[in-house]
């Protein structure tokens, strides 16, 4: 009975009429909470408002001022809401800039002549020289096939195309499967001698859009020009190798990498009653890809964390533990959000008992991942039937996810929240990464699932196994 | 052993290679059954080109050009995937008929003046005069208010606005809680005495959308005007009608209801090799409303239901028990084709062993209503390994569908194709019921799931509960 006294007026008239609805299930404590969250959550259908506001300053790269908008953006918001202790932490992050150019032609095709490629350079890529560059193409499918290739490559256009396995219906660990080929294929290839490299986007759409994302060169490394082709780019090109043997392609490129800029992680939190320096921390990333709006990668994750935390303050529920909304920095090239929130100084004496991250998508949610092993998954799992109204119950071992990483390797227990991914990387990094694409009521569940959770967690702890 | 002597040297290579995978997790027979089906699935994709095709025709209503164009077109296609005794079975179906004339306006707010509504005739619904009619608007949330208010209802328009509950996760559950109203209410209320009915679209979407459906009149009963109003055009009658207290509606409708017309059941099937006459059969329904494509409703079914057998049949799978697929018509307004399937001829000796009908739309599956009882759901439940992949793996008790529920009624297990319900409701029985609103890997999910468990049951029979 400890946390009724915790409640306000407005929050018993909630309850009762969320016991209306439990007395089906024979009613207990926890249901009702988790009933109570989901009923004002799907009538009051907020996340998609804050989603809203969060794309309409347009698309958030690290250091454009989209991303500084959004920073202040989220800060306002969470203060309205009534937020606790809400503060940014500073952090410096890179600034690369897609240039005004971006070009790519096949240039001598005997069948086809000139044909354009729609392609979009990767987020690190180099400028090519102005006016472009030329060059044989070659076909390869792994790291491993260029260090074998090497010195045949001096001079080429490296064109990585092995495609995301259709067949596995993990689609996140599909991507993970073929993403090596963007984020180090460019530089490997680049080590060889090669002057530019092409990656077949890593999505499960066929059709003309390029997927942007990361590609990491190394201090020693030469930065290349480095894009992303579309699927049917890519498969013309891997056709026309196939039937015609050579194939150039002119390609130009004028991005460029300008010196840090400063950003910050968004912070605000509900103040633990009893505990108020062990955290509870709900995650996700504000910065986005350049192209379309990051409506699913990852404003869908900051509107799952300020919604879910909105309703937990406007139910007056405050639990044990604190529950803290962290929207990090630079998520998408370089992470230096995720490093310095473990290091900043607001973290003396906190200890953060468990976070959960959302950045996979506004989908309808599934469940969670869960960094720990089979003990605290079982464990986990007594609290499946409160989850399960949204679909949500389903606990699988598996990585909480990147900006949550280092408080993992600090002890933390991780946790990721599970969303239908069949559609994910259709729209991931690319120009349909718009609002249309995002479900209102699909992203709301989603905001309730991650408010159950943290609220338990925050209010129990990570649960002791079952004797 | 004996199921791999069916198989061809092809699918040999299929399942060697879905072995690989199975590993994983000890391989069964059974697995590597599962793990052949959706690897060729999810390889192909076959289910998003059929569904193309079939919404090529144009909307489908019972009685249509199109709906007889989607007739043929989809016997044609059952004999090109090499399907057995492809036939058609004759149904005589209604013909109602969407007239050229849509039109309501509020004519008397003091503060806005003449505003049009977004409305679209239910399918059955009677003509205004020539002109239209102009009345007051009485709102109601229920039939048994529309029975308290008797004639005081008199030359009234009645309108129905009892929302969907958006806090009703299981949105089919939320939607039969709503539907009475659009169903009966237009008849009820002109039992009463009104002159026509507007109804509040049964939709979880909040815009201005008209959703249409069918309204039923009792040969006895007066056939009235009867329209669905978007949910924002309801919400602007409902606050005129608390602030300015009368609201006259100018409603003109020219729809009409012409005499039957033939059209026929489209059946095909993999005969079984040991007990031919033993029937398990896969059901959706060709017949749409005429707005939209019914992409989801039912096109995505009737794409489930062929891309599964074909699966199966280019798999080389022949079962011990036949599988047919059965594409009813008029499920919308009618349910003719579902009456009729269980009376013709060509029923004699046949026993239909189970009947799993996908009409749900084509997102991603999630596991299969069941209409038996407990003891039947916990034997099903044995396979839940094998559709786990797909994340169709959960069974509960309900309903089939209402085309196999006459089967149903002379004994044979039912179960429906459950899918992720958050988005159906948006766009069903509307103009956004389009192909752009289905996903391919999604659909082609449901498809596989179909075509693993209607092996299992065309194999094994309905699995005895475990002692």
């Amino acid at each position: 009975m400890k946390q009724i006294r915790a409640l306000t007026f407005s929050v018993f008239a909630a309850l009762l009429s969320a016991l209306a609805v439990a007395t089906a299930q024979t009613p207990s404590t926890h249901q009702e909470f988790a009933s109570a969250i989901i009923q004002k959550a799907m009538r009051e259908n907020r996340a998609i408002k804050i989603l809203e506001r969060i794309v309409s300053v347009g698309p958030r790269l690290s250091g454009s001022p989209e991303a500084a908008a959004a920073v202040e953006l989220t800060r306002q918001m969470m203060q309205d809401f009534g937020f606790e202790k809400v503060h940014l932490e500073p952090v410096q992050v890179p600034r690369w800039v897609r240039g005004p150019v971006e070009k790519a032609l096949i240039v001598n095709s005997r069948t086809l002549g000139t044909v354009p490629l729609a392609i979009t350079a990767l987020g690190g890529s180099g400028a090519t020289p102005t006016g472009g560059l030329t060059a044989e193409v070659v076909e390869v499918h792994s790291l491993a096939e260029v260090r074998e290739l090497g010195s045949r490559l001096q001079g080429k256009i490296v064109f990585f195309n092995r495609p995301m396995d259709p067949t596995d219906l993990e689609t996140f660990r599909a991507y993970g499967r073929a993403v090596d080929q963007r984020v180090r294929g460019p530089a490997v290839a680049a080590r060889a001698g090669a002057v530019a490299a092409l990656v077949r986007s890593v999505t499960t759409r066929h059709d003309n859009v390029p997927h942007t994302g990361v590609t990491i060169f190394a201090k020693d490394e030469r930065v290349v020009p480095a894009a992303a082709v579309s699927l049917q780019g890519a498969d013309l090109l891997s056709q026309l190798l196939k039937e015609e043997g050579s194939v150039r392609v002119h390609l130009e490129l004028s991005c460029s990498t300008l010196t840090d800029v400063p950003s910050a992680n968004v912070v605000g939190q509900i103040t633990g009653r009893e505990l108020p320096r062990e955290i509870v921390l709900l995650a996700a990333h504000l910065d986005s890809w350049d192209v379309g709006q990051g409506a699913h990668d990852d404003g869908a994750g900051c509107a799952h964390v300020i919604e879910a935390l909105r309703l937990l303050k406007e139910l007056g529920l405050r639990p044990k533990r604190t529950v803290r909304a962290v929207l990090f920095t630079n998520e998408e090239n370089g992470s230096r959000g995720a490093r310095a929130y473990p290091r900043a100084p607001q973290r003396r004496g906190e200890v953060h008992v468990a976070a959960i991250e959302s950045d996979r998508g506004g989908f309808a949610p599934r469940g969670f991942t869960v960094g720990g092993d089979s003990t605290v998954l079982n464990a986990l799992q007594r609290w499946a039937p409160l989850l399960a109204p949204l679909g949500a119950d389903h606990f699988t071992l598996g990585g909480g996810g990147a900006d949550i990483s280092p408080l993992g390797r600090n002890g933390t227990l991780t946790l990721g929240l599970k969303v239908e991914c069949a559609r994910y990387f259709d729209v991931h990094h690319s120009a349909n990464d718009v609002l249309p694409a995002v479900n209102e009521r699909e992203l709301e569940m989603g905001a309730a699932a991650l408010a159950i959770l943290a609220y338990r967690l925050a209010e129990e702890g990570i649960p002791a196994a079952r004797k």
